[in-house]
């Protein structure tokens, strides 16, 4: 049975009541002197449920279009629709570009001949009315249309990766082509490569250091780290979504720390904050409308697409936003999977296709999927397989002789499954992002105690 | 067989040197001030070498992916990879990205704490050196990236339409939402609605107009009408391509009309054609590389996405560079096609799916295409009719009772074919492109020698 393509009479009212009021409330926003705010919160409501109702509109032609995939770990392994994260990605960008009058102020009225010139120009009085969360300037859009250009650039990649199924060696840089637009107008527009030095080192660097081109080799290591970690961080219902949600919601939590009145009204980083807000809000909106679809049992995949998009998102956030270090912070467990993982993606140890956990159809269980042994392991192999094993975070089957028959696959997927036994699908998916969530909010709670100890000042 | 997806070694060996001179000019710039025009001319140098290599590279895994077609018009109807505009599009896009540094230049350093404030802020003076081609203020800058934006959703909606075969209703308004970055960023950031008013209307309207959104409705029907426009004018080998390096280059001789030294070097419209030059020039670049391939007998096609990308890029230069009447006289054999095409677009006459000239295979020529008459025309049809024949603007196909038995099918493809008898599909190409140069020419004449009569001067 192909997954319904249409909306139920309940779903298809809140939908469009959720879309009428949010255009209320973004009508509404014009009354006053605009309220970008709300009016980002309400695009993200018409966001939800655009994307929402199109995942269902959608499916058949995906499939027709041969954007499919079967669902392993079910007992009847039937063929849903891939990629939706480019549903939600183009959502997302329309609502992105359409929002742009609301915190961008107009500050130039002028008059044009035929030829475009600027004949009279009469420059409009900015009246600063002093409010907390005033608008931007105008130097602040060139900042913003490049995270979008990037957010563009990773999506036409991304669909181009779910289309021809690109080598993994390829598909890494995928992220890297993508961050260039914001590197480079990171370069143009705002140009600052000085980082504040950490007081017990400043006796040797002083209180500045100019990081120069190593400043934009670390922002682009940032972004090519986060949609690659998300990307290797999958396999199961809902995953991809859910951790991007965790970390979505722990950054936006973190900006709102920012713009709460007890901070002084007129910090410096407000403005970085709430940019990143007005990226992250109307992602969760788009994103939890995919949830909805691929939560276990899955009626759609993400594919690729979603991954990059997603790790672009907290990518850019984090460079416009200037908090790098707190985004790797809230990739914790996607940075420990990642090193977990390293030994087989350099292929220091055979890497299968695939490496998701191993459906048992007789319990209905995930169990850790394996790669065999085939040749005795060299003398680095067998090391890495013995000290992994007694520290706990390796499954090693060995037949009579001690001989090493199988390993469990190093994603913490698997390592998950090896220490808590069996588990089904959805069981497994909310203990990780438990996890996830417990050491994001401590990743947080460390990022704003400990600054004091090595800054002179939290910049909070 | 397969068209060849290798490079022979003569190719390897120019595109190879092409590639490498480019950088090195593009290497020279940065010796003296940097010079964006020549920096832009070998960027479109090294865009054309790219392209070339990439479309031959990308064949095999296009047509693996299902991106094929067949080629009606030749006796040996095989199938080559589809929608390589895909691939100038995305070569296009990165070269236009790297190229921002050198137009914009950066006039604020500053350093900033790890919160990223802008601690200490150095205002670096700027020394205008008063050269010709000076570089672009930074405000600028941000309507170079939302015609940037404009052209990466034109290209994420165009590979949509080439992957699910969208609806002739639907296709229509992919470059509508394509505009939106554009006429967006244009009223956060310019918002020039007034124009200036032709002589003899001042009396009634005033010096200047303000059309207020009419001048929004205006841009977004130019930015509408001028992909689609490209898009219907298809059918033969290399019509799509070459009809657009048509226009690329007589806008860009229009765009150097504005820049040789007999123009006031101060004036204001240098900028905007500059703006111009250096999005059309990677333009053509890319074009070149697809046009060597899509030529008779094409060993590729190009895709809808080609069609709306370039487009597109015609419609950001004239609402960007504000030469929107300029592009228009440009379109004039697409005007004349769609004004032609309309009554069987608005299905006031029987359409079928493909229009395109009809290939006798023992002759080798094409003769146009038709369309059988089941049943009597009504009377405006009838009218339609014989005005059309009267005129020699329809081939008509009557029984011996003079009933209506098949009408050409209302392209100018068939048209030209009905007056000159049938052609060689290369030899109907060469003689439509020659056409529209002639055309393109004569408008230009009128644009710059009548705009005296109804303007007090001309902005050139």
């Amino acid at each position: 049975m192909p997954p319904p393509s249409t909306l139920s009479l309940p779903e298809q009212l809140s939908l469009l009541s959720l879309f009428l009021c949010s255009i209320a409330v973004v009508g509404n926003t014009f009354h006053g002197d605009g309220e970008p705010l709300i009016a980002s919160l309400a695009f993200s409501g018409m966001a939800f449920s655009a994307t929402y109702a199109m995942i269902r509109w959608l499916g058949p032609t995906f499939m027709k279009a041969g954007l499919r995939g079967k669902d392993l770990s079910k007992v009847h392994k039937k063929e849903i629709p891939e990629t939706m994260g480019a549903v939600c990605a183009v959502v997302y960008l329309l609502v992105a570009i359409v929002f742009i009058p609301f915190p961008f102020y107009k500050d130039i009225v002028a008059a044009t001949s035929g030829g475009g010139n600027r004949d009279v120009v009469v420059e409009v009085v900015n009246i600063e009315t002093g409010r907390f969360l005033h608008r931007f300037p105008h130097n602040k859009l060139a900042s913003y249309l490049s995270a979008l250009l990037s957010l563009q650039s990773v999506v036409i990649l991304g669909i181009g990766d779910d289309l021809f199924d690109i080598r993994w060696r390829h598909k890494f840089f995928i992220p890297a082509f993508a961050s260039i637009p914001i590197l480079i107008v990171y370069f143009v527009d705002f140009g600052v490569t000085h980082v504040v030095v950490p007081t017990p080192l400043r006796p040797y660097l002083g209180e500045l250091l100019n990081l120069g081109w190593g400043y934009y080799l670390y922002m682009a290591a940032i972004a090519i780290f986060a949609p690659n970690s998300i990307n290797i961080l999958a396999g199961i219902n809902g995953i991809e979504v859910s951790q991007s949600l965790v970390i979505a919601g722990l950054l936006a939590g973190n900006d709102i720390l920012y713009l709460l009145p007890p901070s002084p009204p007129l910090h410096p980083a407000t403005d970085s904050h709430l940019l990143s807000l007005y990226l992250l809000l109307p992602f969760i909106g788009v994103s939890l409308a995919l949830w909805t679809q691929n939560k276990y049992p899955a009626k759609v995949f993400v594919g690729d697409t979603y991954c990059y998009f997603a790790g672009t998102v907290f990518a850019a956030c984090a460079i416009l936003g200037h908090f790098s270090k707190t985004l790797l912070l809230l990739l914790l467990p996607q940075i420990a999977n990642f090193i977990y993982s390293a030994p087989q993606l350099f292929r220091l140890i055979a890497c299968p296709r695939h490496r998701l956990p191993r459906f048992n159809a007789r319990s209905g269980l995930l169990e850790p999927s394996v790669t065999p042994w085939t040749r005795e392991p060299n003398r680095l192999q067998s090391l890495l397989i013995s000290v992994l094993e007694k520290v706990g975070c390796l499954g090693v089957n060995r037949d009579e002789d001690g001989k090493v028959r199988e390993t469990t696959n190093m994603t913490i997927l698997n390592l998950w499954l090896v220490w808590r036994g069996p588990l089904r699908e959805d069981r497994l998916l909310n203990e990780i992002v438990c996890m996830q969530v417990i050491v994001g909010l401590g990743g947080l709670f460390v990022r704003h105690k400990a600054a004091l100890l090595i800054f002179t000042v939290d910049n909070l």
